[in-house]
């Protein structure tokens, strides 16, 4: 009896956004295994098909049971939101393979790669990732502030654009601002700022500001923070939102 | 008459990676206007629908013209490999705008995000991108070598995993020898690499190695680089390539 066991993403929310391969993932799978409003976003399948729903903060556990039921000869699918790779699930199940029973190393798992939060927010305000970038998780539960400093500072020292996943959430209201006055004391006040809220769905809504005058307090755990690089720009509209964008070329450096 | 630009990417090449979202963009489109190899990843359109297809090196001429065809009235997609704000053309077009015609700023533009090489790469062998991680275009006829140095170092520094995009071309390549001698000596020698060629197609190949080991002479313009973090870890299989993760969280820091 043979099992597998494949981690897609969902993306960002938009049912057109998830791609041809995953929803077909989906599809085939006996059982989805996954934090229980990521499921709520796949489509019916099989009516034999089980939903094993399970709230945001076992993620490990929740892999261990996926590796279980693939071992005994279930078509298992993990259910992230996004891209399952960029922190999410696949990291989980992979974690889990290497610390449980020495069977689940021959469990025939595939990661369906999808479109990532940052992606989305990117799109809605222009470009903003158009140049060199990197993206940071500020869930200060699975590593320490210490090591969040330090990547900040990298960053800041790099002058690359900045992607925050997980800025928020009701256990870390603070994160957030150390994070913001970290940079503050490092980057220019005027650096564009985009907060982009439930990217890639129907109820998105965008903020443009500046790391001087950002408003923190409206960041929650829907939130996608992209900081820009110095080169990072906006360009006003006739109406709505500027455009920001961070170009690709360096002024003189274009061949 | 009012046109519209909708900037799209096709993903890594494998069709069923390609968005519905962007597959419906695509076939709305009157004109078509991208590097001829993106063009030829995209499905048969209406008959009347227009390709204007380019060189891979005149985005900032290609960005002008899809913005002077939608000004006319044209309804124009843009097309990108990958995600088309990541190193891609959404970058040169709103550059295009700013510098460009007045008018232009009118321009109905839209972006449509995809899945980039990156995450195409990750799915590839595992979940390397899991924790904290940064993509860098090595690229150097469009930013300096010093600047590019400037950010691998930071990125060392702050011990991302880091994707290399555009990571050799026949007139440059030593960029990625660079770039892995400078490495060499911030990193240590044991630190997981990935070469990942042509990812997210069917013809995928990928290698599993170490910064010290890693034969750079088999890097071309299609392979994606990931060098992991000092946390990036293999688990050995039966058979096959070992899976590549980095963990999310660091040793002790879960609550």
């Amino acid at each position: 009896m043979t099992g597998s066991l494949v981690i897609v993403g969902t993306g960002p929310g938009d049912p057109d956004l998830m791609t041809p391969a995953t929803r077909r993932a989906l599809s085939g799978a006996t059982d989805l295994v996954g934090y229980g409003p990521y499921l709520d976003r796949v489509p019916a399948g099989p009516s034999a098909q089980v939903r094993h729903a399970s709230d945001n903060r076992v993620e490990l556990d929740r892999a261990r049971q996926a590796l279980r039921l693939a071992s005994a000869g279930r078509h298992v699918a993990v259910v992230s939101g996004g891209d399952p790779g960029v922190f999410a699930m696949a990291s989980a199940v992979f974690e889990a393979v290497e610390s449980g029973e020495p069977m689940w190393r021959d469990v025939d798992i595939r990661v369906e790669p999808g479109v990532t939060a940052m992606l989305a927010a990117a799109a809605e305000v222009g470009a903003p990732l158009g140049g060199d970038f990197c993206a940071v998780s500020l869930s200060d539960n699975l590593k320490s502030w210490a090591t969040i400093e330090r990547r900040l500072t990298a960053a800041a020292e790099g002058d690359f654009v900045i992607a925050f996943y997980n800025p928020a959430s009701r256990a870390r209201p603070d994160g957030i601002k150390r994070a913001f006055g970290l940079l503050g004391s490092l980057k220019a006040k005027e650096t564009v700022v985009v907060l982009v809220r439930a990217a890639g769905t129907a109820d998105a809504t965008c903020i443009v500001t500046t790391l001087g005058a950002a408003d923190t307090s409206v960041i929650d755990m829907r939130t996608l923070v992209i900081i820009g690089s110095s080169a990072t720009r906006t360009i006003a509209r006739p109406e709505g939102l500027p455009w920001v964008y961070t170009p690709r070329s360096e002024p003189g450096a274009r061949s």
